[in-house]
């Protein structure tokens, strides 16, 4: 598998795919379809920056650390959320980077900061590329360039330490090779979101990634003991015990930081031992509410599956319908999809069915829960194919506590159908939860207006309006980018953006990383 | 039970007892006893503070609410730590605050920090003013004067979630109130550490403790689902969601900030059902390697026993030795304490045990596991009855990863008996695990010195230096106060400083809240 994506979709290539014809059916009834062009050979912007500029860096990394070809600066150009993918697709590269500089390690970073401060260049940190929500999209004007840090050289386990069931791994190292390094010494890290196959260690740490598996193993940034971190201003180390009251947790700081405080070079995690056993099952709920109580149950009873996903009725029905592997009968209701992983499961199991079936729900048998696992990284390509027959489709997501689900999730869904029409789907589903609350994610697909950009906007700042006026999070596990900055500085206030602005002033003075990211 | 502390001692002076025969005798074979001196009516220094400036400050919060007495500026000077006894005792009241200044609410607190802004006034939060670290010494040059801001008042349970097992306390609630707000509606907050019975929300907060139950509950910054703040630029109110990628968690800069940033105000904690069963039992390790190896295993498993306390040889000598009740015979090596508590611990007793059995326990039974319950708050009151007779008693502790537990026991401890001499107990107990490490908790008997604060501070420098060049942590739950700044700027380094430094001039331009206290 490769690991650069394509400038205009999601992933690898040779696993896109044509729709189904039993999607592209759903499509047409529902929506209709209007295919989306693709621009292709569109020229990027030039360099702006001179040649004799790049030398010293040249010197001190080596000429092939230091890339200007149009190749290159392309597919370092913003991440991979629609709008993304709708302006590459139309040809729109005007974010493209004037550089794209890889590091061999922590120390070549540390130059490529100095370097840039000399010379006011804007640094951009890229790991994987998967960004949602506009974290690779910094502001330049004012700078006399941008760079794109590309980690993709950091690629190393350093260390493995089995007694602390700890381990060392640099920042550009992707989902598959952390994983296959770690299952080399019996080791796993537990991390799966959907990005998973192409996003970095170091991005999962700047932005608060949360897997499918994190009610058995945490987010990303429960997962996260110490960090090693290049700022302008210098190293910073954190990371001497599991825990502590030696001040502010500082490495809480850095987790979300999304390049804006620092470049993220090394990563020590929390790693368990490779599970044994793997179980997969499904089961049925009366509606979104009772599935929803059901996973409540279920966490509050101290029970950590590694899985608990549940679709809402809209969510439900069209899964179904696109998986024909597994039948077309329906199921009533809401899905929920249950994993447990790990040495011996059959206690575990036997504990959360007791739960689920007590909450109403009805065991529907593996063959449904192992399609979930079969296809989890699969719908960014779905998504490709939705945008070729002109369809708008996009995720967003939330997170709320428990008392407050319902709520938030009517705001959200209404303000999303009100917004683009009662010909789109808007469907949702719980794939995180917590003692005291859990995730809410939604996904719409609705036919393209004559300006997707607009049409989706519209749609995004009035679910986002909806979130925080219910009291509930801009992001569960997207970040905050560019897109989510007018809702941040709500969601945190104004004594909440100058505690973020303090600690940039702190470590990046002359404010040359990811300007206009992360801080309102 | 008062809440007001004798200004020399700890605690309730109607709890206090004189030293058991049994350990009196101990004493005296081991280090000898020598009379410590204990003054009385000591005049303090004068109240520094105008009346006229104080005039605004009653006018707005109330004539009851600013205090100038005597009495109630003597109990709100300095902590509870022995170097801070030991100073009570000698008559040096030099820290007294002018005033006392009392809240009634959240913009009371608001308002206080407006007058001291104007006026450069030091604040000093006070809570339960249990701090062992120097917390609550606030620098006072420079500053028209210093007032202890004492949350006494907002002592309410503000709301309670059901659902979301939430509940919403006002910071000045201490430990015991706490519980019984909560248990009028079937919850528990599983907060239990040594200061519990007179430490407060706010404080737990702003300190990062961490209790006896954190294997099963968690420290209490993992129960911190929300907090509202006071600072003197304005509002913060944090906790939208039980987790979120909406930047750094700014939740986690509240948490451990020790009154330097801010005033919380209240505390929104994860709660959960009060336990209908409770069972604690021992267990003996034959060496203190075996008994954390055990204990690294219990948790490596993915098992949460309520309470794992494990004690060193020399403080399982001790401990017994002073416990007449349960009888002289020896347990051979460690001693380690289990409880569970919960709706049914039966399954979690057999899991445990088993671990236990395996890494080569041998089961005591309950007698010796409800014996420690029976006296977890009583140690405070020890140290005082060893004091009274000349034995220097103080505590002082760490964290570290399992593979380096060992190194980091072995230099702390050897720094400790170096320093202190031959004659000086040195035990250690690990209270608190985690999948990648534990603490390690240091308690120290010697032959009080004729300068007990120079004989003491040597031996702390001594251990301090230990944990750090050993690359563990300054404090696992005690936090940073005066005490410990250079070390705290050797963990975080520099640009770890500079972030905490950041903050500050973002939350706290003027510098008004604790001076000299966190931030190094």
């Amino acid at each position: 598998m490769t690991l650069e994506m394509h400038a205009q979709r999601w992933g690898d290539p040779a696993a896109a795919e044509t729709l189904p014809e039993s999607t592209r059916a759903l499509v047409e009834a529902f929506v209709g379809t209007r295919p989306t062009p693709s621009a292709t050979d569109v020229a990027l912007p030039p360099n702006g920056l001179a040649a004799e500029m790049l030398d010293p860096l040249r010197a001190a990394l080596g000429a092939d650390a230091v890339l200007t070809e149009d190749g290159v600066r392309r597919l370092r150009t913003r991440g991979k959320s629609t709008p993304d993918l709708l302006r590459a697709r139309a040809g729109d590269l005007a974010d493209a980077p004037d550089a794209v500089v890889r590091p061999g390690s922590h120390d070549d970073v540390a130059i490529v900061l100095q370097w840039a401060q000399e010379h006011r260049v804007a640094v951009v940190p890229f790991g994987g590329g998967t960004s949602v929500t506009g974290g690779l999209a910094a502001r330049r004007e004012g700078y006399a360039g941008l760079v794109s840090l590309d980690l993709l050289r950091l690629d190393a386990l350093v260390a493995v330490d089995q007694e602390s069931r700890t381990a060392v791994l640099q920042a550009g190292m992707r989902g598959p090779a952390a994983e296959a390094a770690l299952a080399a010494h019996g080791l796993t890290l537990g991390h799966f979101p959907q990005s998973f196959e192409f996003a970095s260690i170091g991005g999962f740490a700047a932005t608060r990634s949360s897997g499918q598996a994190s009610a058995g193993f945490g987010r990303f940034d429960d997962m996260v003991v110490g960090l090693r971190v290049a700022t302008p201003a210098g190293d910073l180390v954190l990371g001497s015990a599991p825990a502590n009251a030696a001040g502010p947790d500082l490495r809480e700081l850095v987790l979300g930081s999304e390049g804006a405080f620092g470049v993220i070079t090394e990563v020590t995690v929390r790693v368990r031992p490779v599970a044994t056993q793997k179980a997969y099952e499904a089961w049925a709920f009366a509606d979104f509410d009772a599935g929803a109580d059901a996973m409540r149950r279920v966490i509050q009873a101290g029970l950590r599956p590694t899985v608990l996903r549940l679709s809402d009725e809209a969510e439900t029905m069209v899964n179904l319908a696109s998986q024909t592997a597994i039948g077309g009968e329906g199921v009533a209701g809401c899905l929920l999809v249950v994993g447990f992983e790990g040495a011996d499961v059959a206690g575990a199991r036997e504990a959360v069915g007791a739960v689920l079936a007590g909450a109403g729900g009805t065991a529907l048998g593996a063959e449904r829960g192992e399609a979930w696992v079969a296809g989890r990284f699969h719908a960014p390509y779905l998504r490709d194919s939705l945008l070729d027959v002109g369809v708008l489709v996009e995720t967003l997501e939330t997170a709320t506590f428990w008392s407050r689900r319902r709520e938030v999730y009517d705001a959200v869904r209404s303000a999303l159908q009100a917004s683009l029409g009662e010909k789109a789907l808007v469907l949702c589903h719980i794939s995180h939860v917590y003692e005291t609350g859990c995730s809410l994610y939604f996904t719409v697909a609705a036919p393209q207006a004559d300006d997707p950009l607009a049409q989706w906007w519209a749609a995004k700042r009035a679910a986002s309006d909806a979130m925080i006026d219910a009291g509930a999070t801009i992001t569960h596990h997207h970040a905050v980018g560019t897109d989510h900055l007018p809702w941040l500085a709500r969601e945190i206030g104004p004594v909440g953006v100058a505690m973020l602005r303090g600690v940039k002033a702190a470590v990046d003075p002359l404010l040359i990383l990811n300007p206009g990211v992360l801080i309102p």
